[in-house]
């Protein structure tokens, strides 16, 4: 992909702490020359930016969270492209490559933290979602952690985000009955049709807590919960005898300044029920293993990948991040540059 | 033991649904004639009643929880005594009984839930306590769930309460260092110096988080939770990776109309910790092990059964509750009828 004279690097900055959620005032774009690696170096360049719940964490100055930005840095951001240059001994030009390379055209890397992407497992841009911690996230915490049986009740929140609309999915071929939350109508609709949820209930509805009762007559065996706040708060009321609440994300609470706490944990001491935290990392060992099987799963026509892909450059960036905020994805939200084609 | 023919039976009724904690004024004691058991009873006379903390739920009109008393039933209570008259195959007069008799100075038991004491191995008053549902809640739960480590830290919060106070010596005979949370300082005084806490801590002193912090420089593997409510949360800031929050009561929460969720739940997520549900009544199968472990126990001297025996009669039983509510027991608190001489 020969690069023409014309070609500059963009590389997105955070142009102030924001108060409150990150505004496209927050953010500036810059232009540079596109960077030459050094020795162990290779330079990449980026097809896909994914649009991260975790990046919400930029609003909060807090020392306590991994994804502060300060101003001026390059704002992070998982991405995925193709190696351009390499003088690193483990990487070839044309190799695809998945990492944290900052929301920007170009990147380079020494390695540290690049994954090669076998693209014939599953498309790149998948790599940041369905086949990337997204994916991950839903596999390792429903198969090590719920377990769920089949005739169990498992119930999603953040049906529709990055993660949930892997989780039940996967719950469902494990054979249980599954629920989805999530905030609208439409994406009720599309997770009943598109992904096989037994039954989606908009958590936004006037009548949620009886919709809720309804469709869990015999209780829940296992929340798998990516919001946190009232959301899983109103779950915990119908947790099952020995029930699992799995806390994957809490995506409700990041731009919080006071923490929601959720009042009826008081369920787990009655219902022997446990509420436990997740961090996909820790499996980082067995990245490769799940990945082959939700690839597997993807090819047997039993999974569904799904992405939200917005096309744009770095500067669509902010209002791709707002979007997400407002919920209004299905699946993993990506970015997709120019250099994808 | 015998009776004269002035004795009568007195027995204690809910006058009215309380608002708030229960008072003097929403209870009534009644007199009557001694009942007389049928075939299959047997006629106990009530030595110890005990003062539970679940006894709280009596104020709450709420069909959720077990212990709710309706006006003119006689009050919920554990009681220790003796089989004064028995019709029943399995009793014999004299025999030492523990069961849920109800505040009253005679019982009529079925022997449904009735237990027979060895009192060799513990005495009698001490099987509402260390020796009964207390102490067992605190055995299980933290042999069978918290399985403290030599070298590890565990806290308790409610430490100077029926379960605490057994709970946080049990966890340093495992060889852990263990905090006691309490709500006064001559209970932290007695903690440590009495039952061996290496530290105790008034969870009302103005610099009460600064005090946490320091006693637990490498955070808390084990959280034994008694009490809920913002103890609990204040706890959760420092709970360990993959640290244990055991919920074995949550006393504070029992008169709320409204109960508190913890926020620092999300703690639980960073550190791949769990918090779950405990009730005793599953183990109920073990307890006989438990019994026999506590008394070897105690009588090698290592571990002490505190009481905070009150003496009194039925009328005493609402008093004894207020005590119980305002946090000035050491231990479990029981009232020792005159029939115990």
């Amino acid at each position: 992909m020969p690069r023409t004279r014309t070609e500059r690097n963009a590389t997105l900055h955070l142009a102030r702490v924001p108060s409150g959620e990150a505004g496209p005032g927050d953010f500036e774009v810059r232009e540079s020359a596109i960077p030459r690696p050094h020795g162990g170096e290779v330079l990449i360049r980026t097809h896909y930016v994914g649009i991260d719940a975790a990046l919400r964490l930029i609003v909060r100055d807090s020392s306590d969270f991994l994804f502060r930005v300060k101003p001026r840095d390059v704002v992070h951001g998982s991405g995925a492209g193709e190696v351009l240059e390499s003088r690193h001994p483990d990487y070839r030009v044309g190799d695809a490559v998945i990492g944290s390379f900052g929301v920007q055209r170009y990147a380079i890397s020494d390695g540290s933290g690049l994954e090669r992407c076998d693209t014939s497992l599953a498309p790149l841009s998948t790599w940041l979602g369905p086949m990337g911690v997204s994916g991950l996230t839903a596999y390792f915490a429903m198969f090590d952690e719920c377990k769920p049986q089949p005739g169990q009740t498992v119930l999603v929140t953040g049906a529709a985000g990055a993660v949930g609309s892997i989780a039940g999915q996967l719950a469902r071929l494990a054979g249980a009955r599954t629920i989805g939350l999530t905030s609208t109508d439409p994406k009720c609709r599309w997770l009943e049709s598109e992904l096989g949820y037994h039954v989606a209930i908009n958590y936004r509805a006037p009548d949620f807590r009886e919709q809720l009762e309804r469709a869990a007559p015999e209780r829940i065996d296992a929340i798998f919960d990516n919001v946190g706040g009232a959301v899983l708060d109103e779950s915990l009321r119908l947790i099952g005898m020995r029930g699992c609440v799995l806390l994957c994300g809490s995506t409700s609470q990041y731009p919080a300044e006071t923490m929601q706490g959720p009042s009826n944990y008081i369920w787990l001491g009655t219902m022997r029920a446990r509420m436990q935290g997740f961090v996909v990392f820790d499996y980082a060992a067995r990245y490769g293993e799940g990945r082959r099987r939700l690839a597997a799963f993807a090819k047997a026509g039993s999974l569904k990948m799904p992405e939200h892909i917005v096309r744009g450059d770095v500067s669509d960036f902010p209002a791709a991040l707002r979007s997400l905020y407002r919920g209004e994805n299905k699946g993993k939200m990506v970015l997709r540059l120019p250099a994808a084609g």
